[in-house]
């Protein structure tokens, strides 16, 4: 038996989105099918509309509105414009939001130096850090990459990059993360909580 | 920091399928905002057809395309008539398909009895059922709905309604699945795995 078209195009079209495997994605073809209208509907305006109403912030290249030129965070005069946390992506921004910590500016290099995947300092909002920090307000960068592989190829190449301009730069703390378990720590996790071991 | 509406909105349609959490869905949005344009305008292309251009077939009740009567199945002649298996939804179908060890014809219920739901005999396609029994041509009904409590609820019940017109009425056989593990598998399981035990 075949599906019939429509059902087949739109599992095809969903098993092409990261973590929904073939199953998954036929499951979620038939939920459609018997939801009501407004859910199938709304799904495909949102996504018709999801890039012709996003643009990027100019300053930061965080996501932000269509039509304006600055984020919320850039334009906002409460936020201290002399730090700035340099993250990988718009998510991570989210993320730093939520805790309330941290009363900086934000700066996303959309992605992640790879280079088996053939992303190189070019495909990345490198130069566009680079020539924020050379304006000479920013005192300290934070760099917020992924604790991974290529989150610490891509820090240690910004600190290179920034070196000449003389700000203070700094990165996340490693160590075991809290409501963590020592027995189930990584061999990496723990070798970093050990070294980075601080005075109570 | 407030998302753009654009992704916001995304994020919400996704929040609402099965199995999609807020953080799958806030992932998926990002990831589409990313990929190439044709992916998220496939998906709402898939979307917007998907109900124009299915349709259920009117023997069976398993989807077809739209403006067909009946599905490939109840349309072919090498397929047994006399023979047909009852299943809960179109996914089943394409599982027994798979096995490629049924030449007989399907009868989609579309649901399952549920009265927590609210879900009673007239939302299922029982009475088309009993009609297409009463006709005398069909030898033995095949009760596949799950092995849940709905899927042998509605099988009880559906014995009953079929009882009148003399048909053969069998279950799926119940017991150990190929490749489990007896020491993992639950109670339920292995008593009926006991209690239907056969001859070697």
């Amino acid at each position: 038996m075949n599906l019939p078209d429509s059902i087949q195009s739109l599992i095809n079209a969903l098993e092409r989105m990261p973590g929904i495997g073939p199953k998954s994605a036929s499951r979620l073809a038939f939920y459609l099918l018997r939801a009501p209208d407004d859910l199938s509907l709304s799904l495909a305006l949102a996504l018709t509309e999801l890039k012709t109403k996003t643009a990027f912030c100019q300053e930061c290249f965080n996501i932000t509105d269509a039509g304006r030129d600055r984020c919320d965070v850039c334009e906002s005069r409460k936020r201290d414009g002399a730090v700035v946390c340099i993250v990988e992506e718009s998510l991570d921004v989210l993320a730093l939001e939520r805790t309330g910590a941290f009363n900086g500016k934000y700066h996303v290099l959309q992605g992640v130096l790879n280079p088996i995947e053939g992303i190189g300092p070019d495909d990345l909002k490198i130069k566009q850090l680079v020539a924020r920090v050379a304006k000479g307000e920013i005192k300290e960068v934070i760099l917020a990459t992924n604790p991974s592989m290529e989150g610490d190829a891509t820090a240690l190449y910004l600190q290179g990059q920034l070196k000449p301009y003389g700000v203070h730069v700094t990165r996340l703390a490693r160590g075991l993360p809290m409501g963590g378990d020592l027995e189930y720590a990584d061999q990496n996790t723990l070798q970093r909580a050990l070294s980075g071991r601080q005075d109570m």
